[in-house]
This record gives structure tokens, C-alpha cells and sequence, in this order.
């Protein structure tokens, strides 16, 4: 085939323009990679009257992303405007229905409707592809999806949400407190209009589940995450965890276990000299095991205009040579809804528990853990002031069941002082 | 398509065996991803009574590759002999002249004759792909080739021989001397048949130049790659480079100059605290670069029965969903030889030598440096017996051929004990 692949783009931010600079300025090399050549003939944005500093003028502009969905001259319609439902969920749909190919960024969009929208591009014979929704440059769906496709995946873990790891990291290095870090954050541009995306985990949440659906041939299922998000990590936490030797990372987990699939998105405590407790500022990191590969390791940027532009054209470039993979790695028709298991798989946890400082309070807090049959590997008092004292414990294994069993008992306890921090800590 | 993809695997040894196992044992898996029944027709192999696990039984054997490569019943061809002349190559030409797909783990067959096998499947419409011939289960051929093809690649670099890491790692960790641990792995069963493969540096070379190609679109030009194996790194390089925050690996790098393209397979001093720093034991590491996407890391087990196997399968089931990808990214016919450019870039370089221990030794040795235009960074004078005193510099950026220039003019000195040791400092 030496057709021309012709794009529709819809949503010109940084992404998008930084696929359209990619598409004109490389054109003989995408030529000859592709086979053919791959060209823009249409696009649409809210705002056409803005410097994008490339010239839009060769392209026909549609106000409207579904009449650009639509066009007659548009093979694959490129989907970068965002947001789960609105216009990027019905020009997806248009698209789809006017036989087009799709490539999205779409991370929320997916995550939420991501079985319907695949089911709906696959029975018209179309595909529909989301390299750049997860993980920015880093071409984890490819790697996953084809890459270990001779694999049962055992295990998906990744830390996908840069803006978390920033202010992670610079809590670490600064010693700076979140609140500081959450502003500075704010400031350099780094958090969403609704920061609860990045910081409450819901973003890496929304990647995790799609990675999910590809490793363990199931439905997309958001709502089954354990979502927690950043907020409640402490200065004191990631000195105590620094102190034992741990990082504190928004970590996402997918397995499949006995009882189901466990889908967590959680602060977790990891090893300072992994892989994934060495990863510093903005960067992502996905880890991915396989029966047959053992562990593969990605690590690249989570976001920013030319990675995740890269990563759109990963699929657009697919698109153009023929390739044509199922959104999940298999028809969306046969995956079955994931029978979810909270946090099944037991591991060793941190504990941060304020005590009175009373004869006696420590004991107390030992026999409540005690008596749920959660042994103690580490515990840690620190200097305290003349009325409450900072107490550090690490588990061995137990289940999240019984600690969330015990930390119940612990609060009924005449010594506790607030609330009590547990954070799991993750073998990697 | 839903017929099955029927293979003719050649070569049961630990890979071979491998991908018999995963065939057989995830076949419903493997077709609900691939869309159709992916199944074994035919096998080849220099013994055929031989335990291996697993039972050929359900599989026409064919003594001669080149049969299984022609029989009517195998639609891709699985050459997992090795070696890069003999039967691998002659069934593997026999297998595209007879209209197969093939697929390859063999680096060394496809880094002398990669171009013309490629070329000759193109020509016959059909493809010849070789993930497992590149750092063993990480999915970097696919990385590259696909994942980042909207980018103009910048550097590709990579600890891509296991072995040489291992002994370089365990040397570091052990205080233990190159001959001592060399002795080690060969008992382990690390080693080729012909050691100097791994050892000097000829593997991973062969690794690198396929990747070369891929990356810069020139045709494989494995002479053209500078090559210097691991045998005279000695234990006081690994503890002097410690010193300076620096490991030392055998490091691949391959860059597009505007003198040409620059491929180095050598010894090299990468700073401890980076990924490839870090990188401990026979895992392998590739960092793919380019101008879009910035700079990815992937890492993985980079030889074993389950990762190469899992790579070997990566290709099959590509064929197996219809994504049919030119064996270096682009058709092969296109493919210019590369302009080859011998160490253009600078670099700091680390010099170690030895000097009689005599007044004005020191500050010749400055002398012709100076002379050479290389300016001096740091330098440390070791401890040192009656007669000799061991000095260590590391230079500033210079060029390999300056620093050729100084090192000629450094061994007609008169102070000079034995050979002066030249590592390049690689910026990652």
C-alpha cells in the first residue's frame, strides 16, 4: 500500500502540536518507515486564533471534532483533547462509526469506557490504539502487548504519574514539607486543572487499569482500584522509610491472584537501591513480569510534548505499516469482567502510630498486633515531646485484612494520638 | 485470518526448547491474542534422541534444516541453530527462497548478513525478524523499530553481553582479578564455545550493529564497529574508576557524527549512580535516544531459556496478527552503507599509567598532554613501590585521535613502564 495514511487531529495543545511538527518536519523518514507516506489533512482545537509556532494553513480546520471525525478525508482520527467524556468521547464515537482508525491519549476516557469503545472500533474492523495514554514516551503498551505477548503476565507495576514522584522525590531531597511541594508543583505547571488527578493517584489509576486489561485479558475496571492517593505522606515518613532503607513511590500493582485481580494504587515503600526507589523527579517507570521474560524494566518521561508525541505516532506509524493489534491485546468481545480481590496478596507493612507517652502504651499497641497474628520484624521509638511519642513499626507479611483488623483495634485504644499511618511496603 | 500459523522450528537446544514449551502449553492464550491458533508442523535438530523435556512427538522431524525450511506445511521458520554461516544460514535462505516468513535469534548471522537475507525476503514479500537476537527478553528490536518511529534517533547505547557484566560486576563486588572470575563463569556455563565472542566484545557488537542499522537506516556494518574487549580491564581500573563515582562496562554506543556514524563496542567508565551504572550482573540494559522522545531505558534478562524464548515468540506472533515489519524498519534495498566515523565525538577519557619513579616523570607525562591539547580534569598519584608509581588522569573532553596522538608520544618517553590503559568516560 502506498496510499497516503491521512490524519484527522483534534485537540492542538502541547501533544498535538507536537505531532503535527512531527508529521511535517520528518516526513521522508515517516515515509519511509511507513511504507507511505503519512500526512494531516484536517484539524480542530477550541481556539483557532493562537500562535502554535507551526503553520496550520495546508490543513482544512474544523471547529467541530466530530465533523472532523467524519470527514471523507481522514484515516485515522487522532484524539488529543482529553477529558473521559464530552467531545473527546463523541468524536471518538463519530469516528468510529464513519469506519475510522483512532489513536488517543485518552487515558480517563478509556479507563471509563475503554471495553465500549474497543468493542465498538473492533465489530466496525477498526482499531483503536492509546501508546501515548500511559506512560508517556515510554512504549509500554507495545512491550506488553506485543512484546510479551508469549507471556502470562504475572505482575504490572509502574510509577506513572510524574508529578507525584516529583514532589516525592523533592520531599526527599529538600526537606521540604508536601504542602510546599504541592505549590511548587503548581506552580512549574506540573498538576492537572484538578489536581486530585495527579496527587489522588486517579491518573496513574487510570493508566494502571489499562495496563491491567492487556496483562490479564480483562475488561477494563477502574472502579476496582484501591486508589489512595499522596496527601498523607509525611516528611516523617520518608525519613523513617529513608532511615530503613525504603523510597516512598506512588506505586501502581496489578496481579492476578488466587482470590482474583488486585489493582492497587497506593504510596508504597520500596527498596532505595531498586530500580524503582532509584527513580528521581518526573520520570516514569513501568516493570513488567512475565512467566517466560522474568522482569522487564521501562523507564523514560511520563509526559511533555515531544515524549508523549512520540508515542502517538508509535500508533499512527502502526497504523500506516498495516499493523492492526487489538485495543487489549485481544478482541474486546471475549474479555471478561475481572472478579476483584482487595489486596490479597499479603506483604510487610510500615506503621506510624502517635502514642501517649504512658506507661504501658506501647505494650498495648504489641498485644493488638499480637492478637491479630501480625508479627513485628522492626519498631522504632523516637524522641518525643513531654506528652506523645512517635512510634515506627514494620510488619512481616500479613494480609491487608488483618492489619485493617488490627488498625481498628488500635483506635479504640485509650494511648493512640490520631490517626494511624500504614503503608505497604512492595517486593520488587 | 483464523488458519493456524504453522512453524518449523531448527535448533532444540535451551531457546528452541523454549518456544516448544510455550507453543504447547499456552495455545489457547496465544490464540485468543494472535486471533488464530499459532501451532508447531515441523522440528529440526543435530540429535534427535535426546531428552528434552518435552515430547516432539505431535511434530514431522526433519533431519536437514534445510528441508524443514522448504516443507509445505510450515509457513514461518524458526532458526534457532546459531552460528553465522553452515545450515543456519543455508536454511534460512532456503526457507525465503521457498516463500517463508523466518524468524532468527542469531546475532552473528544477521550482523554479517543481515542485508542480503533481508533484502532477499523483501524481495519475496516476506520478513525476517530477530527481537531475540538483541539483549535476550527485552523487547528492544520492537522498542526501536516501532515504538519510536517518529523519532530521529540520536545515540543507541547498551550493556547488551551478560557475561562481560558479570565478571566485571562480580569483579567489583569481590576484589576478585578478570582471570579468577573469567575461570568462574566459564564453570557456570556463561561462556560461548569460542569465549573471545563474549570476552571480546564480538557478541554484543553483532547486538549493536543490528541496532545501528535500525536506528540510523544504514545498512548492518559490523567491521565498521571499533571493538575492544574486557580482558585487560584490570582490578585497579575497577577500583580507581570506584574512587571516582565511575563503574566500568562494556559499553556499546552507536551515534550518528556529522563525520558518520560512530559505533563502539569497549570498555568504558559510566557514572555509578546511573541506570547503566548500576547495572548489576548478566542483566542487560539499552538506552534508546532519540529527538523526540528524549531518552528511554530498558532493562531485562538478557539470555535464559524463558526471556529469549519469550522474544523468539514476540516475532511469531507478530507474523501470527498480520504485522509485518521490514527487518531493519525500513525496506533493506533503501538502506545506504553507513560513512563509518572512528570515535568522533569527544569524550573525557581515563589514563592510567605507570611511571619510574624518578623526578620530572609527572610533569613530562603533563607535557605531552598539554602538547596534545588535552587539558587535565583530575589526577591522582597512587601509593607505589621502590621503583614504579601508578598514575591515574582523567582527561577533559578530547578526541580519540588527539588522545592516540598523546599516548604515542607518552610510550616514547623514557619514564614510561609498560602500556598506558585509555577507558572513555561515557556521558548517559
Amino acid at each position: 500500500m502506498t496510499e497516503p495514511l491521512r490524519l484527522g487531529i483534534a485537540g492542538l495543545g502541547t501533544v498535538g502540536t507536537g505531532v503535527v511538527k512531527i508529521v511535517r518536519q520528518k516526513a521522508s523518514l515517516l515515509a519511509a518507515r511507513a511504507g507511505r507516506p503519512v500526512v494531516i489533512t484536517g484539524v480542530s482545537a477550541r481556539t483557532r486564533d493562537k500562535d502554535r509556532g507551526v503553520s496550520l494553513d495546508a490543513y482544512a480546520w474544523e471547529d467541530d471534532p466530530v465533523a472532523l471525525a467524519r470527514r471523507d478525508d481522514v484515516d485515522v482520527f487522532v484524539e488529543l483533547m482529553g477529558g473521559s467524556d464530552g467531545p473527546a468521547k463523541a468524536a471518538t464515537e463519530a469516528a468510529i462509526a464513519a469506519g475510522k482508525d483512532v489513536v488517543t491519549a485518552n487515558k480517563a476516557m478509556l479507563a471509563l469506557h475503554g471495553q465500549a469503545l474497543a468493542t465498538a472500533a473492533e465489530s466496525a474492523g477498526r482499531v483503536l490504539r492509546f501508546e501515548a495514554a500511559v506512560a508517556g514516551g515510554i512504549p509500554v503498551v507495545k512491550a506488553l502487548t506485543e512484546g510479551l505477548a508469549g507471556n502470562d503476565i504475572t505482575r504490572v507495576m509502574g510509577v506513572m504519574n510524574g508529578t507525584c514522584n516529583y514532589i516525592l522525590t523533592r520531599m526527599q531531597a529538600t526537606g521540604q514539607g508536601y504542602n510546599t511541594l504541592f505549590e511548587e508543583a503548581d506552580k512549574l505547571g506540573y498538576l492537572e486543572a484538578d489536581p486530585n488527578l495527579d496527587v489522588g493517584g486517579i491518573d496513574a489509576g487510570h493508566k494502571l487499569a489499562l495496563l491491567s486489561s492487556i496483562a490479564f485479558g480483562t475488561q477494563v475496571d477502574f472502579s476496582a482500584i484501591e486508589l489512595e492517593g499522596i496527601e498523607r505522606v509525611t516528611l516523617a515518613d520518608i525519613r523513617h522509610a529513608d532511615d530503613m532503607g525504603y523510597r516512598i513511590k506512588l506505586l501502581g500493582v496489578a496481579q492476578m491472584t488466587g482470590r482474583g485481580l488486585e489493582q492497587r494504587m497506593s504510596p508504597c515503600l520500596v527498596p532505595a537501591d531498586s530500580p524503582l526507589g532509584q527513580l528521581e523527579g518526573g520520570t516514569n517507570m513501568v516493570v513488567l513480569e512475565g512467566d517466560m521474560v522474568e522482569q522487564i524494566v521501562l523507564r523514560g518521561p511520563g509526559a511533555g510534548e515531544g515524549p508523549t508525541a512520540s508515542a502517538v505516532m508509535s500508533d499512527v506509524m502502526d497504523i500506516a505499516r498495516g499493523c492492526r493489534i487489538a485495543t487489549f491485546g485481544q478482541p474486546a468481545s471475549g474479555l471478561k469482567p475481572p472478579k476483584a480481590a482487595r489486596a490479597a496478596t499479603p506483604a510487610p507493612y510500615y506503621l506510624r502510630i502517635l502514642l501517649e507517652d504512658k506507661p504501658g502504651a506501647l505494650a498495648k499497641v504489641a498485644a493488638v498486633l499480637g492478637e491479630a497474628g501480625i508479627s513485628i520484624n522492626r519498631m522504632r521509638q523516637y524522641r518525643h515531646d513531654d506528652t506523645t511519642a512517635p512510634v515506627l513499626i514494620v510488619t512481616h507479611k500479613t494480609t491487608r485484612s488483618a492489619l485493617d483488623g488490627a488498625l481498628d483495634a488500635m483506635s479504640r485504644l485509650d494511648v493512640m494520638v490520631g490517626e494511624p499511618v500504614a503503608l505497604r511496603i512492595e517486593t520488587v
